[in-house]
């Protein structure tokens, strides 16, 4: 139940991602609520193929498509809005991500893979959204680049891991491990922390190669 | 049977764009078979993956890689017969997109989805291909911004979902769903119909982002 | 045991190649060791989802894990080193195609796919990684346009599904198979080997496209 909520308010903040994506890019309306739906499933999706969770939540739970439609009407209608809320939307963001490096790993817990793998799984079930929402409309995916935002994931997602390996009460861990994604994430908007970049004689050739 | 022979027909009407693309890219004969075949596949693979249908048809059935490779080098050694078609090209396009609509619906309802999930799933089967084909040679899906073409899907698979939700038998309902498709798609390439898109003070960022 | 040594070697130098890639595209530490991974694992994970091998090997062994970590971190402190030794780099990508050729399509014949799905799934687990590793980093994939690669794997994938097929012993049947991928790659690294590309009159529209 309290997973349930958590992994739809997730999706939601990640589809908003999506749509405010796609309304930039000028897509149609259609255009805009599939990058939302994208958004805001693939991660999971993802995740529920890996661990033959078949069919995956976002097609055996009509919410899920509810709430990536809601969040793609409203990115569409209210895009002024969204534009001049950056910072809450980047709070929203920050706490999707910890929504969903909670319940990736429990969720892969649930069916069997070892704490260190569902870690990774959990992290995955985290990006996965963006990367596909990135990939959609053609940009290297930014959680490659920016500040500590997979690395957030990969210290929750761990954290819930370690403890359940060491038999700890779900819920405590589930807070926990919320605790220190969203305190990393934070840090990284806010002081910006964040890691090294290898040393090499070319400069970027990201827009050039 | 008929079954089968409409998703041949349809994968091999994908292939061929999958094909006409790979040419126009200057890819090497390999490579444009490569195109045609994820073009002709990639959405049946996705549906598959799904519902659980495991080995998809795509690597169960040797046909689908008869049909996709013919398709390819029919794209490859007749390229120039293709460009100079090109509204029928559009129009087997069209037909394929039907014809894709009606057959993924049914499967996912087959496989015991909702049918509300299973006209999602049925629309995913439709452009699933026109998206791996579109990534694979880095461009923004057309189906994102183009006129009605994921909408005319949607249209029809959701007629096949009502039709199995009332009970209607399947031949006349899959007749209605994949006429209704097509008329939506019709009177978008000759009558432009469109979806609007969001009020924004940008331009398109599309090429600058 | 062999198969498994064989293919945590092919992930291995699949993970260096993606590893070189981030740091050519200015990612940082993490966004390296994640481009490495899926550099290494993606082609063996799309195997493992068609058969339905689940979880797939890259989530129920941590070797896979330890092996493209490892990878990334030589990729990441060492790319001056990388980038003297072209060579050597391509050899060992080479062996890599060979490795994967070989153990991907036992693995297929293994979960009862026909010889010819087998040798299809063979090549596509070598260059699915690949495929990831490009799409990541919004390049074509250079296995499309790129020397005998794909073909090299399907000879290689082929040799093993025809000596299966014909019921001759696995082991000769799969040194025969990498020795064929291996030779037709280096034919194609040395003496430029390749496929036609077809005849239009456009130039190319790859970068203007």
């Amino acid at each position: 139940m309290l997973f349930d909520a958590m992994d739809l308010a997730a999706t939601f903040v990640f589809a908003i991602s999506g749509a405010t994506r796609g309304v930039h890019k000028r897509l149609d309306l259609f255009g805009v609520l599939v990058v939302a739906w994208v958004a805001g499933v693939a991660g999971g999706i993802f995740r529920d193929l890996m661990i033959g969770a078949v069919p995956p939540a976002a097609f055996d739970n009509w919410r899920y498509l509810a709430v990536t439609v809601a969040a793609g009407l409203t990115g569409f209608f209210a895009s002024h809005l969204i534009d001049r809320v950056r910072t809450p939307v980047l709070l929203f963001d920050a706490a999707g991500l910890c929504l969903f490096a909670v319940t990736g790993t429990q969720k892969a817990l649930a069916y069997g893979l070892s704490p260190l793998m569902a870690a990774l799984l959990g992290m995955v079930t985290c990006i996965g959204g963006g990367v596909a929402r990135d990939l959609l409309t053609l940009q290297v995916p930014t959680v490659l680049r920016s500040e500590l935002y997979a690395v957030a994931a990969l210290a929750g997602a761990g954290a819930v891991s370690i403890g359940f390996w060491l038999g700890l009460p779900a819920l405590p861990t589930a807070a926990a491990g919320a605790g220190i994604c969203l305190f990393l994430r934070l840090m990284s908007i806010y002081r910006g922390w964040h890691l090294p970049v290898a040393a090499t004689k070319q400069k970027s050739s990201l827009e050039t190669d």
